[in-house]
């Protein structure tokens, strides 16, 4: 039986439109746009009928860096898929790519196999998977060939985390020779982790362990001297990179550099290093420790150069990195000893609003906020135009956006399964209304209407934005 | 009484999509689009039905530089707007945006009118107006305001051409200054005018006559350096900048370094310095004189930079500069004195074709093809989304174009108002079968079914692209 | 009858070199340097023998840039050669170059004999002429040739000051072309005039006629513009350049960029660029007057960024731009009106001091000391190695200076003609103690035992640091 | 007993100057410049006098780069310190810095006392060291301080050669962060040897066996991206860095661009790389391996930029990297295998040539010929005034030159122990006459007329180009 929705009189969004539009859902995608209040548009029967008027429809966000239930330094990040997913449909997110893990002497297979055991059954909304190579050598390489047969497109290698994900020089370039051949996305932690531990042991000698050494000892160069490299054995291998949360403007700058020579390499940044700064790394009673992620959060200026990135095309995504740990028994690992903390923030609820927050405030058009948060993630990852759009044949992921709206960030009324908010208190304007994945609700006028399951797994065809 | 028509089973492609859809159109605009063999789109009825199985479905071009009946060196641009429109659309294009000429001691309305004059009831597609502002003073700038208003919303100055066209950098700023005030958009003829003067003559006094010398005298480098002049102006005046016909490298690098500094500068190229060079200009015979134009053809290495500029998006539009004048009667005109040469080279109807082969070519993506021949131009220029996109609410402008079909460009078969053809015997593959003109038949399987009047004059906003 | 005079003990200071050594000076010229207190050295005998232990026994300063008696604005720069020679001297600096003026419609001979009479029989100092170019055309073409050969080899333009020292892009181009034929260099006043004066215009129409609005006008990004612009004029043209009182620090990333690729492209900055800034125009009751000067005084944080042109040698020369007016009777002509204050700031005498204090606070080591303000102005303009250095053959212009006395700069004890000084009230390191010029005393233990006249004419030949 | 020499009529030239001058020479330093034939110079008496009419009189070459009898791959560089340190004085050069190796495992004293003991006694003019550091550890860095203060003040790291010289990001920080603390300068070979090891792996997997595949595995890029790593490590590090053997454009830009930035950074380039290229390492018959060296060879648009370097000052020191091994027994150790063919190539004897045959082809000017080749390496690595120049109480390190001589370059006249000459039958202009090393004659009129043990070890201070 054919199930149809039509969503009526809402300003329709995508990165590059603005129309008056009704939408047309029928067993689970758009099968129609026509110009509202025509007569065939008002044609349209449906069983249900959404009424957008006032109001942004715009494409279900897709956050392309998630690390649900990711085990790091002898914890997990306490969101498990199912309390992620849900809370990214809260946030406007109805995909997610989250990163499967290799652990060093095990084969990419059982990494992935063990992810997809976590979020089967389990999610709200779609979901899909990069792999972390932890362990380059033959085999892992021919495996590559064969996740990318099965959507997994895009594989993750560590310049940083010596002894744990790093990888060295020659093993990135062979996993990046090797996308070069197959066609997968080559995505990069660009930190120099071996340089940065000599700081990190000299700074522990010094007695500086506080949560702000953090951010000292992982230096803005140290991130562009990655950042730098990895461009450069991309070029060696012929393959393309992505660079993963960038928040150094010295990393910016690299990637304008290569981006004017013309050379596939793209950048994401994240909402905590375009609105956090080292000023929260450095609030008192370890509380600073609730904003410690890697790369970590930079000195203010470097913000307005990250906007500039965002705006002239340098940056072309916005993730979350949601990563989060609990204040109360997890981040404390660290006290005493900054390196102990766990590396992660959360946010995949409030990256849709904080975006807007920055069309609000100038940094964004409305056309620019949806394409860096829902169309080039979607094909940057090989899902357009299945995802990230609204267009006849896109699965109808869509979200009824009030844009006038306004609410207070707060762990008060979250959804993540953390317990605090690293926006705490911000006042936005905008707000996530109604949501639908492939045309069922999920949110409904700010009620959870969805459940565990409803999310599917999402095949992943190529990066679609090599020049 | 209404008029519907809708294409069924094509490929359409926009500046962000290709997706099998049907297309409806009602009284001249789009109304609908649904995912073709749904019942949705098999329901809609219409007095006409167009098949595109197998052909793709574009926005109709915008071209946004042509010059119909331009007069130049005491001769005229040798299409009016009548052959110039209609060969527009024979190539797939379905609006341009000609220059209205203030001349010097003349007010812009009289300019303006007169290009009205012209126009009206004579083209077959839509048109518009830019202004060339020759005249820079106070009456010329409250005059600005007014044009702006009623949809002349950019003014071309030159840095070239003193004595006709010039003005320098004082009018310049002023105009610019106006221009920030009121919205509209600076457009530049980037060459040193003053410089090159002083080459033209030394070069005559050596006896250099011919074409080529053309070449040389206007060099690379003094685009490059107006470029930069201009981009500082600009910068002054805190007002944007669209830098027409660039065809050195050098300036390309400038445009790409004043976009990474987040400025809001444009760069458009033309067919011509992607496809021919200074080899052309040095054929025997006077032949090389229906090559001339300003800018000039560069030598062959520009030419990889100019598309590496149009794939990193550091130029952003390609355009004709469509300024016909026939070698015989005309361009002799600069026998013996390459200054006499009149400036300018037929190009209206090859555009599309030409930007097609480069996708064939692999130069360009399909989708970039649509956006630096419609969207970004009708972006840029304010006449967005009526123009260079298909979607509900936009103007039915459309091309049915048969990627497949293989052609020879020739002044044999061209419908251009000129005795030669500057891609003579040049083969390509793709060809415009049917051009819809806001839902009215212009071109109908290769046949010219359209009529002098059926374009009309299109008021235009504010540049779109501001960021 | 032969004079020579010995100069014992002194650490003599080069551009290359700091050596403990005996200087021997026979008929004004340094006839031979020995190892202090070696018995070649000891054996030497003189009618004067100089004890400079505990001194620096460097070269006499080379300033490359003065206006005596300049007409400007309807009054004249206060110091005479008399006076502002002497100035010179007591001031550590031995040689001045300065700039001979052609009117519009006269010849530049009688710009050159008018200067010549100026200078001939009143100068302390031995003194050199560049020639100012304000009327480009065939004869003063073919002049150049002529002062080329007669010792005068550089020619300065102006992109500024429309309509009395202005030269437009096409009489730059000339006369750089004639430089490339004949081996002179250019010498460019980068400011885009044209542009300032509108700004000029617009800022007294909305009565802002302080003297700060001098600088807010004559804006950096339109000096970087004017540099740029000169840059690519010199590489059409083939010639060497030389921009003289670079104050902006996007202008020094112009001469960086052009230096990069291997160009001829020299830039000199002034003290009062180094020392001083906006915040002296800043200054109430019209005292900011005292500080106007073109290109103009910048904010604070351009300093940074000229001291680091001099260490990266983006920088090469430091002159004083000296052209000194009256703040009574000169400088309040612009009361109320900001472009009429003469432009100009008296320099001549502190230039050495306040370049030592530099390397007292750390900006140069003592061998850049001496390069950029005795070796390099007197390589670039063709006086070296008889001016500049200390060596065998050398004329013997040397400057025995303290470099631990300490002294306060003022009116009250300088020997400028100017009733202010520009850095009053300021305390240095280092003075000169003695000045010989080619062997004969100026200044004797801080007493002035020159006399006008002994300072003779320089012939120079062609710059010495074209790569 | 005192010995003097004087020599008369030469043209002297400096770093700086070009002088007509005696110069005398006394207990083996110069003591004395007077002006040829003045009574001055006259008067001077002397046990021996040297004729320098129409010669050049220059400094000693220092070739601050070469490796007497270094062990690799299984044997050793085929000149002594006695074959070697005696060919390079014929080829005027009267210092060499030789780099001492650090074993892994063992202390830097045990490799300076084995390097000490192989120089001692052996030399036919100066040497000095630097220090090879293969293994970083606390001790390590502790001995670094007492080297520092016993005249060896550089130490060399390698980024390439993993498992022999290789050191680590970490290793390479904390080394430099010692070398900020004790005044040393940093030295790096520049590739990426993790990233080229793998390449090697792959091309002899492929077949690809002969010795041009050495040039194609080590790529400019990664060159390039080495040299940029050591740039950002040194700026963590706060210390100044040197780059020897810059043979890439990509690693040249990175130099320029980090000293417009303003940082102490430094490179060197080598004869090879300005006269020789990958045509070379293509020539049949194995011959291709004697131009096997790391950096290699690189494609003939290389060297223009490398020129362009040393006149833009963005590289400061051509040094030899002199390391010979006979085509014979030595270089055929690689036949079938290009990764086993040792690294090096004889050129101590014909730096000075080669670079005096740059300035008659018009790449460079006498001063900085002389500056290049004596007075920058002198300074860079603590040994001026002594060594690099010819002033009073400077080393009588002098070389009597001939700039009219022709010879050709051969193995069968070169005085190297290595049976082969990279530049086989090339023909200069200009030859050594006459070579003093410390005021005692090594070559007399072309006749050898020194002996082993005449060279001294020079203890250094640090460097004396830092800004």
């Amino acid at each position: 039986m054919s199930s149809r929705t039509v969503i009526r009189g809402g300003l329709v969004i995508t990165a590059s439109d603005e129309i008056h539009a009704d939408v047309l859902i029928e067993d689970g995608r758009v099968v129609a746009l026509a110009a509202s209040g025509t007569p065939t548009a008002e044609a349209w029967t449906a069983e249900r009928v959404i009424d957008a008027t006032g109001k942004y429809v715009i494409p279900g966000g897709v956050d392309a860096h998630t690390h649900m239930e990711l085990p790091f330094g002898g914890t997990f990040a306490s969101d498990t898929f199912e309390t992620g997913t849900r809370a990214a449909a809260w946030g406007g997110t109805t995909t997610i790519v989250d990163f499967a893990v290799q652990s060093v002497g095990r084969t990419l297979r059982e990494g992935l196999d063990a992810w997809h055991a976590k979020a089967e059954g389990n999610c709200a909304i779609d979901y899909a998977f990069h792999m972390i190579v932890a362990d380059v050598n033959d085999d892992t390489l021919k495996e590559m060939d064969l996740l990318v047969e099965e959507g997994v497109t895009s594989f993750k290698q560590f310049m940083a985390y010596p002894g744990v994900f790093y990888s060295d020089d020659g093993q990135i370039l062979r996993a990046m020779q090797r996308s070069a051949e197959n066609g997968a996305l080559a995505m990069m932690h660009a930190e120099n982790g071996i340089a940065i531990d000599v700081l990190v042991e000299q700074a522990l000698a010094r007695g500086e362990t506080d949560p702000r050494y953090h951010g000292e000892v992982r230096k803005s160069l140290l991130e562009a001297e990655a950042t730098h490299r990895a461009i450069k054995l991309a070029q060696v291998a012929g393959a393309p990179l992505y660079v993963v949360h960038v928040s150094a403007m010295e990393a910016v700058a690299e990637l304008a550099r290569a981006r004017d020579e013309g050379l596939n390499v793209f950048g994401e940044t994240c909402p905590q290093y375009l609105f956090l700064s080292t000023d929260n790394m450095a609030e008192p009673d370890f509380e600073g420790s609730k904003y410690v992620c890697s790369t970590p959060l930079r000195p203010k200026e470097h913000q307005a150069k990250l906007w500039r990135g965002l705006r002239t095309n340098d940056l072309q995504v916005v993730s979350t990195d949601h990563c989060p740990f609990c204040f109360v028994g997890q981040k404390d690992l660290g006290r005493g000893d900054f390196s102990k903390i766990p590396n992660g923030l959360p946010g995949v609820e409030n990256r849709m609003d904080l975006l807007h927050q920055a069309v609000v405030d100038g940094h964004l058009t409305r056309r620019r906020w949806i394409e860096i948060a829902c169309a080039a993630p979607a094909r940057m990852f090989g899902m357009y135009p299945k995802k990230g759009t609204i267009a006849p044949g896109a699965d109808a992921d869509i979200v009824i956006y009030d844009p006038n709206a306004e609410q207070v960030l707060s762990v008060e009324t979250h959804h993540m399964n953390v317990d605090y908010s690293a926006y705490e208190g911000k006042r936005v304007t905008g707000r996530v209304e109604t949501v639908l994945s492939r045309g069922e609700l999920v949110i409904t006028e700010r009620e959870y209407t969805g459940h565990a399951g409803q999310g599917a797994y999402v095949s992943r065809s190529t990066c679609q934005y090599l020049i």
